[in-house]
């Protein structure tokens, strides 16, 4: 059987991810499409709007055929650290393709890219080290190191946030396992970073905008599937709420405060004293948008912010970290349809070790506990506890 | 001049309070009435209806003239450790008497109780061994070694809380400060654990009750004098809310099951492989009553409990105590009347150190905020900044 690999997020599920989808087992010709997606914290530092089973549900009744689960200590990194992860799960699903969305569309541009960066690997780090130096964000410093050793002459916009992790997608891919073959979609949604909707390629940041301002009904029927809305809706009537930052603000500051600062040290991603300035700055702030406007500056961008932010809401610490990323990540099934099924018969010839919920032995179980309470609660006591059985449910199965 | 020293929490002040203070007085003929008083949390290891501000206030408008916080790792202890930071206090404070209600209301039956404890020091320390390893709570065993070296032949009736407290007392002031001379006054109000309410003199656990059933309005112009009804209802205006610890459920609950079992057992009180009882008890109880039943055992009384849960509220650690108990417990100012004021230029030929607000140097501060943080959690955040700049101000002082 042919795999195609998918490294998602769906918060929510759009019309942009249903035509990545489409898109990308016409391109592929694969038998099984795998989406190996965030779990209920996503790369940007923010938790899911729903849960990753409500989100894996979705996108198998979509079209997916394997959803698997992106670890945390995958999940809430940089791009380079995510698309280790999610190459590494890939590579030991057997995926034959994996096939992104970029604004480029072209994967030429992205073996160019890496040809020229791999040809000048001294200069370009040489580069980013005097950029990061001179206190820009990692992103930017990137930007910078890759101007400098003639990236603009190339095709391919680097400026582009899903060009740039494209390339660390294909980067990933040649040190990891050259053998997956990759491609690439254009995409037709709007700008990844646009507030505003657009029909019918809205951006998910944009559709989360309309479904979280509170005072009005959205209307999202030209942007989302209707198993979207449907799927929002279900989530929203059995637990209370969609979750966004601003509702966690309670817990986050009430967790700041009563912490010794020899722990915030230990967070994943707390360094150069920025452990005083989150102390001081949370003193301050009523609100979580309050929070992020006084701690942001040229070197910490929004997102590395929110990342830590949700380190110290799940309490996850560096050692941790540490020790997570030299293991091999856990295979955790979270949905499948009966493509999927046939796949996982199909990997059987390599002996490879799934797990179907966070029962024991889960490598990860105390871990994802600790990640799915802090997730969950802010919902009130009885719901977290139905929130939290839907972990030690068998996946979902598509029938 | 001449002080009298009364150790107290005022949770909330009631007309048994007042009658103590009076009296105390009368006994002492003293100038100046010192009160010695629990902060935030308070010895049976509950939240304070209102906060230490409110509390000490009231207090001096009903005639005490200095209020001297009795620190967390004092207070939210068990009645050795309580007696002991208090008379400390009151000992720097050079009181020439201390004067604590009890049942008994006589303070040579006190005496003669702790004669009899000294006569038969190691036979009572080997049956309250005995008794402990028996799976007796510590109140539990200590009755019954007191009864093995012959106390139920005593006048005092050592199963009334009050009294054993009082004990407490009188055994610390003779070992700290024999110079300090105990007094005791009978109390009038009904049984300390009673919670149904009785006129004039109920307790402070039944006006609580009364206080905190939400869906009737309460009338304690009986048991109360004017003013506690009054800051009451002030500090509900201002603040939201009186406090109790079924309301900082959501937050004992997040902070449980994000934690690591080997931090929680790092927390102030837990032994015994006590740390996993309270996961798995946790992960199943909705609320805090429930899950203080499923808790509780005949080794753990309910008031330890409570105890260990302030500590991981407040996140404090074996550590931390052990070190804060090894010295001098710092004099902090809450309240004080233009008599206490006076007693305060009397105590200068002491060159004693007092501290009128949680600034820099006090040295408790960021202990003191961190506990402030755990009991105002859950207030706004708007009403928090305002909640805690008070410990920032000076003492409050009666015109």
């Amino acid at each position: 059987m042919r795999g195609c690999g998918l490294i998602v997020e769906y918060n929510p599920f759009h019309n942009g991810h249903k035509y990545h989808l489409d898109q990308s087992q016409q391109a592929s010709n694969a038998d099984c499409m795998i989406a190996v997606m965030s779990g209920n914290f996503l790369q940007r530092g923010e938790p899911a709007i729903i849960d990753k089973h409500h989100r894996a549900k979705l996108a198998v009744s979509q079209g997916a055929d394997l959803v698997i689960e992106l670890p945390y200590y995958y999940a809430v990194q940089h791009s380079e650290l995510f698309a280790e992860g999610a190459i590494k799960l890939l590579s030991t699903l057997k995926a034959d393709h994996i096939c992104f969305g970029s604004e480029h569309g072209d994967i030429t541009g992205f073996l160019e890219m890496i040809n020229l960066l791999k040809n000048n690997f001294t200069e370009f780090h040489y580069h980013l080290k005097q950029a990061l130096n001179k206190g820009n964000s990692y992103p930017r410093a990137n930007e910078l190191a890759f101007r400098q050793i003639g990236g603009e002459h190339l095709s391919l916009d680097f400026t582009q946030p899903n060009n740039i992790l494209g390339t660390q997608y294909v980067s990933k891919i040649l040190q990891i396992d050259p053998a997956i073959q990759p491609l690439t979609v254009k995409r037709q949604q709007n700008n990844y970073h646009d507030r505003q909707i657009s029909i019918p390629f809205a951006s998910a940041t944009s559709i989360r905008k309309e479904l979280l301002t509170v005072d009005k009904e959205s209307d999202l029927s030209e942007t989302v599937p209707a198993e979207t809305t449907e799927i929002l809706n279900q989530y929203k009537s059995a637990f209370g709420c969609w979750h966004e930052w601003e509702q966690y603000y309670s817990y986050l500051y009430y967790r700041i405060l009563t912490m010794e600062t020899d722990d915030l040290k230990k967070i994943h991603g707390i360094k150069e004293g920025l452990e005083n300035r989150i102390i001081s700055s949370i003193r301050e702030a009523t609100d979580f948008q309050q929070l992020m406007r006084k701690m942001k500056t040229k070197r910490y961008t929004w997102t590395s912010l929110q990342r830590i932010f949700a380190n110290i809401l799940t309490n996850t610490t560096k050692d941790e970290i540490e020790a997570k990323l030299h293991v091999p990540p856990p295979l955790r099934i979270l949905a499948m349809s009966p493509t999927g099924i046939k796949y996982l018969n199909y990997l059987k010839q390599y002996d490879q070790k799934f797990f179907t919920s966070n029962k024991k032995p889960y490598p990860d179980h105390d871990f994802d506990n600790r990640i799915a309470s802090a997730y969950y609660s802010i919902l009130s006591i009885e719901k977290q506890h139905t929130a939290k059985k839907q972990d030690f449910k068998p996946p979902y199965m598509m029938a």
